[in-house]
């Protein structure tokens, strides 16, 4: 999603190390701020929508829609994946070399779960709380795969439109839709998944949910990547990044 | 809404089958996350707000309205109609062949199918439950007429504006609307009709009703399309493509 | 909003009328719908979630607002302006002739009614139901200056950003929120109030209390114009029409 | 945000006091709207909506973030900032000039002065009513540095995009996400904060909170700036105005 090595202009070592350090700060605020506004929205909604879950979820989903358009937008000139299965798919389709792939996952997950944390101490709540919220069963674990094959072929799909920002708006729009028309709520993504184990509140997974959670995330992910490459020709396949549509 | 055949570059046999087989794929993909979202939202909608039936509806709506920024954003650079409606009127405006046309209503027919089957079992409900939900009376026809009607207005309008995503967004924010300002609650879409008699929840609707509900729509589709006549002169009204565009 | 008559290009009085033509049935059918979006989600607001008043103003605004970006984004190309107020600031600022005014604002007025009998009939009420709902007083008629003046300002700010379809998102992010924020729920178009006075449900109003508003909102459109002239320099006050910014 | 004084032409004095004359009012109108709009749909969310705080929350949220896409888009190309935060990043990063970030922050205050004014008596409560709202305690006060830090990194990522007004979407979205995960509902705009002290309504704060939260607005705002330096390198950190992007 963001400028890749085929930039056509060679870089030195130390310029190269600015590069990657500027995307793990990236990858590391802005997974982080997306976490924070699951389960920061989720902990409000919960307090003041008590009477009406479809009420608190529509709360959660419209908030984690809006905080990505805003989170994409911002970084994406810089690196806007904030999630490994993507990172992974773009190392894939050689858009990132293992070395960023490696930083940028490592950044998401940290990233995470300082949002997690933020999250909890904002709403005055231990800064570690593990969350009690067993999610699992055929249907959620379909819901997981689903999710995040939609969101594979939203976000590899949105990268060939002709302005490069359409992938915020599709990522805020599919995110919001998944929350709810997946039985899972719609995680789709290994960084996050992780962070959500930290905090007993509505947006909470148990941590004995959440591999399984993780593994379903990586299947679709792997399908999702087989599809991008049946509905987009070779040639189109590199995907322009934002400097080169500027 | 996609490259059509006017693209002046004369394509082999064998490269035009790999194009309609990749817009095959795209229609079948996206008309197939349509229908999910729409059914799977209804469900999840009628479980969480059981409270109050607008609430589903708004629920219903926005995540419908946000899924089809997403999609059409996401698939436009392949194919992105989702809708036997605005296939047919792209045929007779001579943007598709006849070939074509019927590769990607079946398409759609065949993903919608899907999707249902997909929403239900993320539910843990059967794959198939045929609705019982009887829609039917004088306004909401009119309101499936009125709907379509609007929504080929609204297409075919917004492919004229200088930016081809613009669609997406004009798109989504009509049909969240259509929701709510059309009695039927704007089924608007055969293939959706279809696919939406094999689910007994809140977005169902009786096999029984779907033929009246279908017939409808093209009756929407034909006024809507003499209305895109009037509205452009014949100079516009070849509508550039998204390759056209970049 | 719209192709002004600045477009260097001299038409033929035939082709001029065929101009002038499409613009009325742009502005007709747009309308039509905006009135047929506000009064139809009224209705279905009022009879799915009657028991809180805010959700029902929720629903009827986020619907109007994504409405209103699909109508200016489909219509934006040939006519757009569906509020005699905003019609009355360009004829002021020479972006439009007199004659052309006067047909824009004749077939706002006809549409207008048009929606609302199309709305009455989808819900299953008598075509015309003269509205009973008083709305008045001091608070209410500064509201209407309010939310006009500021819909001025947004239109022709909007007109002057870099791209013209950003006043699609400008004018339906403003009217969701002023019905908010004002206290009059912002009417803020004479059109539109002609025809509310036709239906007898949420979003209608007394036609005895329609005089009061459509002066208000002449007023703040008075003054939205004069401030347009403070923000913008001459130079940029011609606003580029959608032909030239392609 | 807006066109600075990089722009290559030599402005004379009288000139270059009309361009610091119209981006006062238009800080000012833009302001004084945006407080109208937090404080009124407060206040209408409080009356319509008084069985689910959160139901109140959703409306005072989605209203405030549709209305600042409406404001950014129509002012931008004017100026667009609001918010003394965000006035004085752009002084730290030489955007604007020492006298225009004063007369832009005063008509910040100014107007949002006048738009709680506004709102209060368009629901026909007294012009002034001092808020005995108090708002404070660790988890807040860290809501606040959260919230103004992520809307610095957004704001002048997004000024980096390939088109400005994104800023616009990233803005509108950011916003309504951070009333719900920031425990402090994200005031993040001391002008806002001072103009909230004369209402007490649901959007109010009591003179005695304001400081504590300014303060922490300010610290968000120094960290954010540094964040930004470390994102962008220096040759990008200039931000193209939006005359440089047309």
């Amino acid at each position: 999603m963001t400028p890749g090595r085929r930039s056509g202009v060679r870089l030195g070592a130390s310029a190269e190390r600015d590069v990657l350090l500027r995307r793990v700060v990236a990858e590391l605020v802005g997974t982080g701020f997306l976490v924070a506004a699951v389960v920061g929205s989720g902990i409000a909604a919960q307090r003041f929508s008590p009477h009406d879950t479809g009420l608190q979820l529509l709360e959660n989903s419209v908030v984690t829609g809006a905080v990505l358009v805003a989170l994409i937008l911002a970084l994406q000139p810089v690196s806007a994946s904030f999630n490994p299965v993507i990172t992974l798919v773009e190392r894939a389709l050689g858009r990132v070399s293992t070395t960023t792939a490696v930083g940028l996952v490592v950044a998401q997950v940290v990233g995470g779960l300082m949002g997690v944390v933020a999250a909890n101490l904002m709403f005055d709540l231990p800064a570690v709380n593990v969350s009690t919220h067993h999610r699992g069963g055929a249907g959620l674990l379909l819901g997981e795969v689903v999710a995040t094959l939609g969101l594979v072929v939203v976000v590899f799909g949105a990268l060939r439109s002709p302005r490069i920002e359409t992938v915020a708006f599709a990522v805020g729009g599919y995110i919001t839709g998944a929350y709810w028309f997946t039985s899972s709520t719609s995680f789709a993504n290994p960084a996050v998944t992780v962070a959500r184990t930290l905090s007993d509140t509505f947006a909470g997974i148990a941590p004995a949910s959440a591999p399984g959670f993780v593994l379903m995330q990586v299947l679709g992910g792997v399908l999702g990547a087989g599809l991008v490459l049946v509905l987009h020709p070779p040639s189109t396949r590199t995907f322009p990044s934002a400097e080169e549509k500027r």
